[in-house]
C-alpha cells in the first residue's frame, strides 16, 4: 500500500451556512476518526465546474503525498454521470466525473476508477447528496489505505474540461483572464514559465488591447493606486492595482484577452 | 466511561470575522490539545434559535459516537437561563437551555444536566461570552472523558422549541417550508418516511396551493430551469429548480404551507 | 527545546473563496503532517493591518503554550519589509514586520527574529505570496521544534502600530471606538480593569457626548431593543443594543470618542 497522509481536503459549492459540509465531515470522521479534514473552500459559485477545477489546481500540488482531495460541484447529482476516484502525482481525488478533476487528470501518471463498490457507500444513499453519501465515505476509505482498484473498474473516457490554453504565435502569447480573486486581482491562464518562448524579456502585457507596461515583479514596483502586470502566487500573469482592485477599477473581466509580447527595445528602461 | 471520539463540533452565530470563534478554539485546545475541533457553521443568523436547532439536527447524526457538539446561539447570555449538557443517542451536547438542542432532546434516551460545577469553567468568566467561558471548557472536559454527572444536577424541565410538525389528516399531509439553503432549495418539515401513511404513491406536492406535480427523485428528472418537488439530502421534501433557485424564482418562503396528497390515478403516468 | 502544542493558527485577509488558504495549509501539512491547523479568520478586510492586530490580540491569549500563530495581512509583500518570527508569553508568531504583531510585541518578554534562513523557505519562492512561501513553512518548522535563533538574527527595531490608547485625566477616561463586530456591537479600547482608576463605580458611559447611562453587566439588563454600555467578551467596554445592532441603530463608528466618568451620586440608583 502506498502511504497515506491522513489528510482529506474538501472543495465544494455548498457554502458554510447549511448542514451539508458538517454532514460530510461527520461521515468522514465516523469511518476514520484520526483523519485531518481540511477545508479548501466551500465558496465555489453554485454549480460552476470550471471554477472548482481552477481552484483545486491551485491548492492540491502543495499537499503531501497520499492526501485525498474531495471535490464536489455536481450539477448532475442523481443522473448517470459517474462518481470517480483518481490517482495522480502521488495524490488521490474523488469527485463526480464532470471535469472538476481536469488538472490532476492531465498528468501522464493519472489513473481513474469508477466508484461502484457498494460497500464503500452509506446504506441510505440519497439521490440528491452524493457529497455525503458517496464521496465522503469513499475518501475516508481511501485515506485509511483502501486501494483504488477496490472501488470499481478503471475508466479511460473521463470528462475533461476545455480549459482555455494560451497560444504562442508570431512572437507573442495570447491568453485570457480566467478569474478574479478576493483582492480584485485578475488572473490569466498564462504561466510565467511560458514567457521564455518569446525571448528573455522585458515583456509588455496588454489586456483587451490596453497596455499595462512592463511585466513587474512586485505590487510595490508601482505607486499605490497604479495598475500593473505581474506574476501572481499561482505562477501566472495577472493584472493588479497596488492596494486596489483591478477588477473594479479597470473593469477587467474573465474572458478578456491578454497578450504578452517583447517590450520594444527603446521602451525597455522606461 | 463511555468512549469519546475526540471530536468537538462548533455551531454558532458568531460569524467568522471576529475573534470569538478563535478564542473558543483556543480554550478547547488548551484543555485538550489532542482534540479535533470541527466547524459545522458559524453563519446561523444572529440569535435565531430555531435555525440553529434545525442546523444541528441535520449534521449531528452523521458524527461518530462520543462526539461533543457545542451549539451557541444565545440571546439570553448573562440571564438566569441555564447552561446544559445533554447525552442523546451516544453523543454529547453543550448549549444554553433555550431550545437549540430540541432535536437531540426529543430522543427517549436523552439526559440533560445543568452545568454548575465551577471547576469546569474558566476563572475569569464573563457575563457576555459564555461560548468561550462555559461551553468550550465544558466541551473539552466532556471530550476528555468527564462524565455528565460531574457537571451538575440532572434537569427535566428543559426548554423545547415548538418546531412545526407535519400533520396527516384526511389522506393528505400538511406541513410547511422551514428553510432556504444556499442553492435556493426550499426545505419543508415533511420527511419522506411519512409519505407511506397516505399510500404507496405517486404523490402530488403543493405549496401555497400551487402544484409542483409528482414527487421526483432527482433534479435532472425535469429540464434545466424547471421547478420540481423531491426529497433533499436531509430526507425531507423540498421544492427546487433544476440548476436554479426556487426561493428566488418561485418566491417560496419559510412558513409557506406544503401539502402532499396521492396523485389522482389518471395523472399517475403523466 | 520549549514544548510545542502542535497547533498552528491562521489569521489572514485572503478570504475563503480562492486557493490561497488551501495552499498555505498544504505547505504546513507537507512539513508537519501531525499539525493541527486552526482557522482564526480569513476575513480581515483586505490589507487592514490594525484590524488584524486587534483580531489576533483577542484570540491568541486563549491558546496553549507553544502554539504558533501565522498572521498574514501584507500590503508590502515583495518590498524590503522583513518577515519576522516572535516569541512572546510562551507562544510563537510569524508575520510581516508591519505592526500586525503589536500586541504580542508589547510584552516585556517578547523577542523578535528576522526570517532570513533560506533553508526554511520553499525552493520556488514567489514575490507575491509570502503567506505560502515564507510564513507557512516557517510556522511548520517552529511547530516541529525549530528554535527562533535558527531563523535569523534578533532584531529590535520592529514596527509597532500606534494603537490608540485610552487616557485617564481629570477623573475620567477618554478612549475611542475601535471595531464593530458581527452583531453590531461597537467595541472600544477601554478595558474594564482601567475603571478602578476613576473610583469604584457606578460609571456613566458616553459616546460622542451622548450618554448611554450606567455601565451594565448583561445585555438583558435593559429591555429588548434598548441600548446599553457593558463589558464585552474581550474585557473592554462596548456599546450594544439588546437583540439589535448598535452600529446600525445608533450610528456609532470606529473613531468615535468614548468617555467614562463616575456617575453622579443622585443618579446612582436610577
Amino acid at each position: 500500500m502506498e502511504p497515506r497522509s491522513g489528510i482529506i481536503t474538501l472543495t465544494t459549492d455548498f457554502g458554510t451556512r447549511d448542514a451539508y459540509v458538517g454532514a460530510m465531515k461527520g461521515v468522514i470522521y465516523r469511518i476514520l476518526p484520526s483523519a485531518h479534514v481540511v477545508d479548501i473552500t466551500h465558496e465555489i459559485p453554485p454549480q460552476k465546474i470550471l471554477d472548482a477545477a481552477l481552484l483545486i489546481e491551485g491548492a492540491y500540488p502543495w499537499f503531501p503525498p497520499g492526501t485525498v482531495h474531495v471535490v464536489v460541484v455536481d450539477p448532475g447529482v442523481g443522473t448517470p454521470r459517474r462518481p470517480i476516484a483518481v490517482h495522480s502525482g502521488g495524490q488521490l481525488f474523488v469527485a463526480p466525473d464532470n471535469g472538476v478533476l481536469s488538472s490532476p487528470l492531465a498528468r501522464r501518471d493519472a489513473i481513474a476508477h469508477e466508484i461502484t463498490e457498494i460497500g464503500f457507500e452509506l446504506p441510505n444513499r440519497s439521490d440528491t447528496f452524493h457529497g455525503r453519501d458517496i464521496f465522503s465515505p469513499t475518501a475516508a476509505h481511501l485515506a485509511s489505505g483502501v486501494e483504488l482498484e477496490r472501488l470499481g473498474s478503471q475508466v479511460d473516457d473521463v470528462v475533461r474540461l476545455e480549459v482555455p490554453h494560451p497560444v504562442v504565435s508570431a512572437g507573442e502569447i495570447r491568453g485570457e483572464i480566467l478569474r478574479v480573486d478576493r483582492f480584485g486581482n485578475t488572473l490569466s491562464n498564462i504561466p510565467r514559465s511560458l514567457l521564455r518562448e518569446i525571448g528573455s524579456g522585458p515583456y509588455e502585457v496588454l489586456v483587451s488591447d490596453r497596455s499595462f507596461g512592463t511585466l513587474r515583479r512586485r505590487y510595490e514596483d508601482v505607486p499605490q493606486g497604479d495598475s500593473l502586470a505581474l506574476t501572481g502566487g499561482d505562477g501566472r500573469v495577472e493584472i493588479s492595482v497596488n492596494s486596489g482592485s483591478a477588477a473594479e477599477e479597470l473593469g477587467i473581466r474573465p474572458g478578456d484577452v491578454m497578450v504578452i509580447r517583447p517590450l520594444p527595445a527603446e521602451a525597455g528602461s522606461g
